[in-house]
């Protein structure tokens, strides 16, 4: 089992290793809480791991339960919210409670952002059950909740108990969700870690040690960027790489894509318009695009045509100042670019409309 | 214009003077905020004072909207909260939101807690208009909503950018507001201070530098408690002083009792019981009694009859430990009662039986 020190608000602990949901390290760690174990998940989590894990707990301490909520990024919402709270009540939960989130992004978003405001705060352990949530979610702080007006606009900044980073738990996870993970990994690797891409390029879908190593190392990335800017106002901003393009694809897509194709295109028109700026070599931009293919990315969207609309989309992003949309760029593999202080740039509207000609061609 | 620099998570500053709504000090300081300001309100205090403030700010500054909802304990909800978050989106608010809090406690907890969660945490400034929200609300760093399941079950704990206590809004309060706040300022006396005791004595309801003084001192109460125990676990609990039964009566009287009166009887039980059991002069009591009788408490309820279904109550309490109810006593007028390092303690059944008694002789 490895571990890994979180600098946050509160600091916490990432442990990562097989079969850790059973260990005694774990048990041990939620019988020393003294509290009202409650396991938060979603319903297919609860089949393959909830249930399993509930038992286990219950058969060594004396108040444990499970809630669980729909899957899936459409139920992480304020109404999901209250109704686990109303559950937790009728439990008879009070602040001696402590929550474990099992399951991917959207289960440990919702339990930290229940956690976060339960009789005003109470600790919760993260699972996370999915490699997206491993390398991504269960570090950083981020909690929240849908609502009609966008992803993840209610919510806090609040840091886990600690992280049980459990790989055996993606035994039952699908290629897809793999990708997902994967996704976030190439990104990673993009801006900060040249070895971890070439390393990528022998990653298998497999439960190993070295799979134990990749993880730790993509936390190690993403751990040095959010403590060095925990508030996301500078260095945080690279996180976005990909994303910018992404995000729109996946709007445009009315989000009927998964979230690592999205990305995975994302990088490849970020990472053109980096070559095309004289930044970025041309071989790195055909490394990555054969990279995500052998990983199976199909990198196929009809999201670029028409290009106005695109275009339209790209202006609603986060990061847009004064409409005009902002961009990661990379100036090589394993360190992106930086002018007077930022990092990210507006594009020339012209080689951001070539960018996406370019796009309309090889990515569809 | 008093200032009190408060330390907590993120420390704060406290001002407290006469026609500060309006002063050019908060006017430069919304300014320097670059950010979209909206005001929070009831509907109540919209006519008093929001609509003003509005047209003030609107005046000198480029984005400034208000938001009121229905007054009152009952709004406080989750809805409610679901209700202005939806507003703000429409009003295309992000994260460079600053809010305004114009109100009692009710407003302060609820844009405490909507400003704290909102994109994840935006800036809110406390503006209390009741002598309540003044000397308890303004300071502590709880906010929340209430829920079927209790009051304040959901929440944070979280520091406001600064708080601007302008007694002058103290105009528009009705004389049982005055007393909601008055019985506040006793409990701080009661617990701290022998000498604001007794300037109580020559309180008046009326809107002066005196006043102002006496905010402060109050405050100073509060902020040598909270700063000293910021999350509830040992000397905060002096703070429930007359609230044990304070409470009681208020779930007994279903709310229909105002806060301050319902405290106000706390009080005196509670001290009965000190009385009782040899810490506090028979004489203070007296003069407690006498003290709440000049300022117009009516110190009269039912709930103490059955006496079997007010001690059914009291068990309900939040500090009850294996349902047994914990008070906070007194060893003389500025000093609490500390046993073993705790402040809030079980009282034997026949001296509790006998408080209430002596409670449905003296206070019906």
């Amino acid at each position: 089992m490895k571990a890994l020190d979180i600098k946050a608000r509160i600091p916490y602990r990432l442990h990562i290793g097989q079969n850790l949901l059973m260990c005694d390290e774990l048990l041990q760690l939620c019988h020393k809480m003294r509290r009202h174990i409650v396991i938060i998940t979603d319903e297919i989590v609860a089949q393959y791991w909830g249930n399993t894990l509930l038992k286990h707990l219950n058969a060594h301490l004396p108040r444990v339960s499970l809630l669980s909520f729909p899957a899936g990024e459409t139920h992480k919402t304020r109404e999901t919210k209250a109704f686990l709270e109303d559950r937790l009540f009728e439990l008879g939960c009070g602040r001696d409670t402590c929550m474990v989130a099992l399951g991917g992004g959207v289960v440990l978003d919702m339990a930290g952002f229940l956690a976060a405001t339960y009789c005003r705060g109470v600790p919760v352990i993260y699972l996370p059950t999915t490699l997206l949530a491993m390398v991504d979610a269960s570090l950083g702080g981020k909690t929240g909740v849908n609502t009609p007006f966008g992803k993840n606009l209610i919510g806090t900044i609040s840091s886990p108990h600690s992280v049980w980073i459990d790989v055996s738990t993606l035994k039952t996870l699908p290629e897809s969700e793999w990708r997902n993970g994967f996704a976030e990994m190439v990104k990673h690797a993009l801006l900060r870690d040249e070895s971890l891409f070439h390393a990528l390029c022998d990653f298998k879908y497999e439960i190993n040690e070295p799979l134990c190593d990749k993880i730790a190392t993509n936390l190690a990335v993403k751990k040095e960027i959010v403590e060095q800017d925990e508030t996301e106002l500078g260095l945080r901003e690279v996180l976005n790489l990909g994303h910018t393009i992404g995000h729109a694809i996946e709007r445009i897509e009315n989000y009927g894509i998964s979230h690592g194709e999205a990305v995975a295109m994302g990088l490849l028109v970020e990472s053109y318009i980096s070559v095309r700026l004289g930044l970025l070599q041309e071989s790195d931009l055909s490394c990555l695009m054969s990279l995500l293919k052998k990983f199976g990315f199909l990198l196929k969207t009809t999201a670029f045509e028409p290009i106005s609309r695109f275009m339209a989309v790209l202006t609603l992003d986060k990061k847009s100042r004064a409409k005009v949309p902002r961009f990661v760029l990379l100036e090589r593999i394993g360190c992106p670019y930086q002018k007077n202080g930022s990092y990210a740039h507006p594009v020339d509207e012209q080689i951001l409309l070539e960018a996406l000609k370019w796009a309309e061609v090889n990515l569809k």
